[in-house]
């Protein structure tokens, strides 16, 4: 059973913050591991990828080649059902309107002394990304990474996925080739993002890397970044559902298992004000466990990670939200829109009761790679603007570097840094 | 000498590559050393940043106290050189100006489904800003980090600062009580940074760590990414100037020591079309720095790292200006323009011979925090978006989840999410 929390309780801020801050991830020591990958991808290249490939994923790339070739896709997308590629197709024009909605505006303009400010945006030339093999890899996250990097003007988009035993989903290969992803690497692991960030003499390198992957590619991506740019590290994921009396308990008991289904280390919250619909909703989720083929992966997380926290109205619910900064928050009440407006750290707000969270994660248009594990309090979900880059542009005439030029002076001096001083001092005595 | 190459050379490929390849700083390994330092403020707070000062900073803060109090900044504002804060003003105003551009704006829009659809941005609640101690205590870097901080909204910044031997620049806290700074601590180093992530008894915790530091401070950072947010990782500093023969050899020669003076891991680069430039350039840089108080660390960069590269025409480089990627691009050609709008990667540009860098580093307006060591392939100066986070909002009525819902099963079975199919399918029932 999960736990259930009661804001009148005198015990609940402690409880409350036990359950924050209980570790949902065992962090597991792959650093020292992991460098090594690195140091031989660097200094080996593609004999080091075929290598490691055989080792981990027990396939031969010496025999099957590391890129994916045209005739494979092709392959895999004709294996397909074509009612699946539609609803790829489907998803995959709705992501590409949303996301185009996000491209920034540049900016150029004169101050009142004449000074010529603004800031320009272009796309990253090449970027990664890291798709993961066997169960975990999901055709709907290849084109939400893949997508915005493409309506970003990303030119050469380049997609690492392990394919264990040879085998690479046909679904996955068909996203990518619908989302316009450029090569395909048949390479996983620390070894890929190596790969990716140093290049070898089949991967040229890139200049970000993004996408999802376990606590291998996960440590590869946080020791490779500086020298390539990375998107954030993804943690184990999370729902929240704010619901009052008039929410269906079936519904809401679906959508905590739809979150738990994901992994042990998910979990699902339900704040509510209404004893009964608590009730009716743990009841609800009980029963729906039963026929879940997932059923032990949600069965753990609801355990373990799940929760019920009783509030004495919809206001409290605000407070709490804002403190857990969910991934995922679900506004299952009567009257959303004002509730909604009040949230400060969510990734996302699927607003009213019929706006299922699975239903973001598909076809709605918007992403579904999301800030987890409460970082939505500082970041953002996958967009457009991971893809790009803002160089800022200054023109001073000769009347601007004398108006602003003797306080740059002035500063550069106080900070020691004669030099400074020195390059718009010769300016100003020559105009 | 620095080295001189030539586009027209063989060898050229080969020797630009070398040069962008080259290692200009030591990576020092002080990983361990800071996981313990971490962890020991984890599990001992202050005592731990009490402890840690004495042994680092020859600090005793057990007398002084961790937190800079109201009294000591009014004193030390009133010690400062009245005309040196006037200058800090006039920064204070004209960045404050630049960045409230950058604001973003909230989106919500129907689709043609009549799917509501939008994101919302709203501020980090709570920012750490590093500043280091000693002659790295630059007031204009205050400015830099804490300004855009406060246009975004942050609500409370707090300020860490080393106070080696108990001293702490006077400037350096006027410039953090213009920028609005809401709590400094005299603390450095790893333990300055573990206590902004993780909080003290003294210190309460903050969700986004922004600010340049030295070795262990940049470990430091790299570890608790994920727990908060952190800035770029900065790496040395550069500057590229593409000049051609109506350039001042003087003013370029000032230009290229002003980056030089930084650090000996510093990198100035000269760029020009013009042999006889060149050589009038090299003549300058050596007779500026014999009367340049910071000689030895800016003639070590100029020798070590310094380049001058004749290319054939200004075109040829455009191309390697985008290779190189400088954090710090300046155009002294006489029509700049153009060239400006054909570079896709540089931290910023300073068009036109009266725009020298320095001015953007103190009073222009625009950030002095840019992307370094070819980072600009990737990643962006800082700014208000640093301190702002998109949630996404997301609304279907029944219409909307019956015309999107089949598509979102279909996916969620191909990818074996069976709640995540139930989820929707349940409510398509209801409708």
């Amino acid at each position: 059973m999960p736990v259930r929390l009661d804001t009148r309780a005198a015990d609940f801020k402690d409880r409350f913050a036990a359950l924050l801050g209980a570790k949902r991830e065992a962090a597991a020591d792959v650093e020292a591991a992991v460098r090594a990958i690195i140091e031989d991808v660097r200094s080996r290249g593609d004999a080091a990828l075929i290598e490691l490939s055989r080792k981990f994923d027990g396939v031969d790339l010496d025999r099957l080649g590391l890129r994916v070739t045209a005739d494979e896709i092709a392959a895999a997308v004709a294996a397909c059902e074509p009612r699946r590629v539609e609803a790829l197709r489907l998803a995959r024009d709705r992501i590409d309107a949303y996301h185009r909605r996000q491209r920034p505006a540049d900016d150029r303009f004169t101050d009142p002394l004449g000074v010529e400010l603004g800031h320009r945006w272009t796309a990253v030339e090449a970027a990664g990304l890291y798709v993961p093999g066997g169960t975990a890899a999901y055709p709907s996250s290849v084109l939400m990474n893949a997508v915005p990097a493409k309506v970003a003007g990303v030119g050469r988009l380049v997609m690492v996925v392990p394919a264990p035993g040879g085998r690479l989903s046909p679904l996955v290969l068909a996203a990518a080739d619908l989302a316009g992803v450029d090569e395909i690497y048949r390479v996983g692991g620390a070894q890929a993002v190596a790969a990716l960030a140093y290049g070898t003499a089949t991967i040229a390198p890139v200049d970000k890397i993004v996408g999802p992957g376990n606590a291998y590619v996960a440590a590869a991506k946080r020791i490779v970044f500086g020298k390539v740019g990375i998107d954030m590290i993804a943690g184990p994921s999370e729902v929240l559902i704010i619901a009052d009396g008039t929410a269906d308990p079936d519904w809401l008991a679906a959508d905590l298992l739809a979150q738990a289904e994901h992994d042990t280390a998910a979990q699902s919250i339900l704040i509510t004000s209404d004893a009964a619909l608590a009730d009716a909703v743990e009841r609800a989720v009980t029963a729906q466990l039963a026929t879940l083929p997932r059923q032990e992966i949600a069965a753990a997380s609801w355990r373990d990670h799940g929760a019920v926290i009783l509030v004495r109205d919809l206001d409290e619910a605000v407070g709490l939200a804002d403190t857990v900064a969910a991934e995922h928050l679900e506004l299952a009440v009567a009257d959303p829109e004002p509730l909604a407006a009040r949230i400060r750290h969510a990734g996302a707000i699927f607003v009213g009761m019929t706006t299922p969270e699975a239903i973001g994660d598909y076809v709605a248009g918007s992403n579904h790679v999301l800030p987890t594990a409460r970082s939505a309090r500082f970041s953002s979900g996958l967009g457009v603007l991971d893809f790009m880059k803002r160089t800022s542009i200054l023109r001073c005439g000769p009347a601007q570097l004398a108006a602003l030029g003797p306080a740059a002076v002035t500063l550069a001096e106080a900070e020691g840094l004669d030099a400074h001083a020195r390059s718009v001092a010769l300016r100003l005595g020559a105009s």
